[in-house]
């Protein structure tokens, strides 16, 4: 992506006991997300976590999930009439509190 | 980056009194890690945390770097024998500890 685009990344923090349905997540809420913000969306992007840092420790994140916009007002301007129905789609495919990082694309 | 390639973040949690050299890291960092792990490396991302998910929060994270990888072993291969010179210059950008986060491309 190039340099200056604003990139959200929506990250879901493991924990024991907690659930993540990263098919539902993948055919499901992302291509309503994308559906929703149309053309402000530029690209997403989906990882799951697979394994941590030392050798055979777990991903310190169940997944994540990363939307690239121009800028922030985009950003904004698409998200804000859709937050509602994005977040309230949350239920069905986790119980984990997403940590929600705004950034700008340097590299 | 293609489905099933292997995604290492290195994931700098902000928090008060910390420092970030995101000049020293995009120009000196992350050019030394490409130049260690070679061909091995597929792509390599960097970005700056600039806010949180509500509006004039701060960044949960000062900043991502991200490499792309064919395989965990490819990357295992690569890393291994650089980890101690590529961990010995953090200290040169940062008194962050960092987060390790290894993940499948899924989308």
């Amino acid at each position: 992506m190039k340099k200056g685009s604003i990139k959200v990344s929506v990250i879901y923090p493991n924990s024991e006991g907690k659930k993540f349905d990263m098919d539902y997540y993948c055919h499901k809420h992302v291509p309503m997300v994308g559906s929703l913000l149309g053309d402000a969306l530029k690209a997403a992007t989906v990882e799951m976590g697979i394994g941590g840092g030392a050798p055979g420790s777990s991903a310190p994140y169940a997944g994540m999930g990363n939307m690239y916009f121009n800028s922030v007002e985009e950003f904004e301007n698409a998200f804000g009439p859709n937050a509602h129905e994005i977040m309230g789609d949350l239920p069905n495919f986790t119980d984990i509190e997403p940590i929600i990082q705004v950034s700008e694309v340097m590299i």
